[in-house]
């Protein structure tokens, strides 16, 4: 029988959900100081709600999406976190602006390989209701405070605009409908691709000329880019609100402004930005924008939003892989108390005090000798062992060790709270 | 367009997200000091899993299984994580005794009402390898700890055990094979049904005499049921176990000995248990019990186990109603920065300070005047104001006022470090 769960599904081992648990603190206190509250959304959705958000490819593919055999109504599980939010939005109205999180999974029937996986967890962070740069800033602080967290330095994060987009290449370059979806989809791959690659593929849809400037162009970057873009005046106020979005960013060394990023989604309207590492090769950490059409859309408003997600799962692994992350502890355990025969009613009452006062402790509960009880702790790297033996009880003490420094100390049982003043110092 | 998800299932407000982060925070630090350790299991199950462990009504109306439009395998969402535990345990093999948690969502396709929902958050806790009375102890003394965590004075837990049910119904009185079952079943009820319906139903089936026997014993507690047992050799092991279980309670006051607990699941092999609250009628809040053969299935193995459930969603049902919880908090945000047009980058320089030393902050996004960024802090009960005036700015101080006590206090810029401590004292 197979054991393993379905393909891209995954089961977490004691180890790596502690990792994880550790992993994903850290993130909400980043999203909590900066203001966002959780809410948390259905897993299961009516599949009405995502029908004809995601384009064809998800929703052929990828949409994990089902009838029961006892009922008529067509499900789905959630495939990512900002349609549920709309429909979470408009369900509440809560007042604006409203700055919202969530850690928690998305289901995609994709390939499975390494950084995707068909059950995955997404962070994502979200501004309803404010049109100003300053939203888009927040956004893109909450990302570079997450990297700075974790001391990824390989990191860059890069940020342009649709309209930038738009402009150059749409009303400047005037490449028409046909092909423009066609030249972003190839301009968003030069990271993977390369720029030789790009040239290549461009030249097959475009004239040598056009080709050449859209290669000039993407290539450009911060000042440089600000300097070419500051020659059309229709532009200035564009250049303000961007430059407006840099000046408040916590960090800018690793940010970069490129026209060479489009991103896949077709609802972003404004500031779009993704951050990717150097290695491991693993694709985008996370990514986001502005998005001003789609909040409303079940609730038939104007109402305008900035949202980004951060891919833990590809966080994780490339963390892992930049040894940045570590699995370090086998249990949450940080004491086991050890007993003998006849003093095993001691050592239980003596364990309850201790997990009274908050004390992370195992006793055992296999009808062990001595010997087996210490295995224990040795094969869980449990630091500290606290002995009661016959004579040491009789006299009002137990014998704390510390498995580290070998230090052995006597406690009185009437002061049993000092263990935690020396194991939690 | 139906905004709500699908019946039974639950979007939850920031409100109250906040408040349950709490509730599970607090559980899960329960289990930590009792030494179990978390780990995660797949969503998603191959059906071939499930299939045949949850008995007719279950695989027939209540399991959520599917396929894909595009997959031939079948699936199912989690149903319980005891079979997951079952195969994730098989899988791993890790040593034992292996003590878990897990708090997680499981999914029933059942009819919705108060307390019992399509997705539900359920908090497990197993020893997996161990055959003593300790880890017995070890399971109620978790149930316990929880109730009184969130000081719950009107539970009980009944505890039985498997082994005296067969002695005294199938041996002792001999009831056959055929009607065991239904036995079983009626006097589950007597919670629900009270004693005249149970002997009503009793003498449905069985003569009076054998009725009015099980009518007598099911009343006996404690002591009285003792008494009772002790007077059949057999059972003198039994009772030493059961004793022995009592005897390592953190808090017996509210636990009971009564052979009216049957427990539906038939893969329960020994001891028994289930809490209950008085008020609100909301069914049992938590069960569990010993499974000597189930965990081994998977792999042809002999493993025993012991283990629990708290039905997480009944037990904030039902301490929301008891006012046990309260959604108190609208928001972590602590602090709320408030600015004038002059002095946005100062604002923002001192918001970003107060971040990267751990306070949680809002400053606005809107463009919004004074008056109406104070009225962010009003609406969300956020109780600092850090205002930044120029004239202040221009002095080199900031105020910070406490919207509870009204005070008013000049920070020193170069001192905003102090301000964690006041509002963190």
């Amino acid at each position: 029988m197979n054991l393993e769960p379905p393909a891209g599904l995954r089961d977490f081992t004691p180890e790596i959900k502690i990792l994880r648990k550790k992993i994903f603190n850290r993130i909400e206190k980043i999203f909590i100081r900066y203001g966002f509250d959780p809410i948390e959304t259905s897993t299961v959705e009516y599949w009405d709600i995502l029908k004809g958000k995601y384009g064809e490819e998800a929703e052929n593919k990828l949409i994990w999406r089902f009838r029961l055999p006892y009922s008529d109504k067509e499900y789905s599980l959630r495939y990512d976190h900002t349609i549920p939010l709309a429909r979470f939005y408009s369900r509440f109205q809560f007042p604006l602006p409203f700055k919202r999180y969530v850690i928690d999974k998305s289901y995609r029937y994709d390939n499975p390989q390494k950084g995707r996986y068909r059950e995955f967890y997404q962070a994502d962070f979200d501004i309803i209701g404010s049109r100003e740069y300053t939203s888009d800033a927040e956004i893109i602080n909450l990302v570079i405070e997450v990297f700075k967290e974790f001391k990824f330095n390989n990191y860059k994060i890069i940020i342009n605009n649709r309209e930038f987009l738009r402009y150059i290449f749409e009303k400047l370059l005037s490449i028409n409908q046909d092909k423009i979806f066609k030249v972003y989809n190839i301009i968003d791959k030069l990271d993977k691709i390369g720029i030789e690659n790009v040239e290549k593929e461009l030249n097959s849809i475009l004239d040598t000329d056009t080709s050449n400037k859209i290669i000039n162009i993407i290539q450009l970057k911060d000042q440089e880019l600000i300097d070419y873009l500051s020659k059309f005046n229709d532009l200035n106020e564009l250049i303000n609100y961007n430059n407006n979005i840099f000046d408040l960013l916590v960090d800018k060394k690793n940010v970069e402004l490129s026209l060479s990023l489009v991103r896949g989604l077709d609802y972003y309207t404004g500031m779009i930005f993704e951050a990717r590492v150097d290695e491991p090769k693993i694709g985008s950490l996370a990514g986001g924008g502005r998005y001003d059409n789609l909040i409303g859309k079940f609730s038939n408003r104007d109402i305008p939003a900035v949202g980004g997600s951060i891919g833990i799962e590809r966080l994780i692994d490339a963390g892992i892989e930049l040894k940045i992350f570590k699995m370090k502890k086998k249990t949450y355990t940080d004491l086991v108390v050890v007993y003998f025969n006849n003093t095993l009613k001691d050592a239980w009452s003596i364990c309850n005090k201790l997990r009274s006062i908050g004390i992370n402790c195992y006793i055992d509960i296999m009808s062990r000798d001595f010997n087996k009880q210490i295995k224990y702790a040795v094969d869980k790297d449990i630091r500290y062992l606290l002995i009661v033996g016959e004579k040491e009880i009789k006299n009002g003490f137990v014998l704390l060790q510390d498995r580290e420094t070998k230090e052995r100390i006597n406690i009185k049982i009437e002061e049993l709270d000092n263990i935690k003043n020396i194991i939690y110092k």
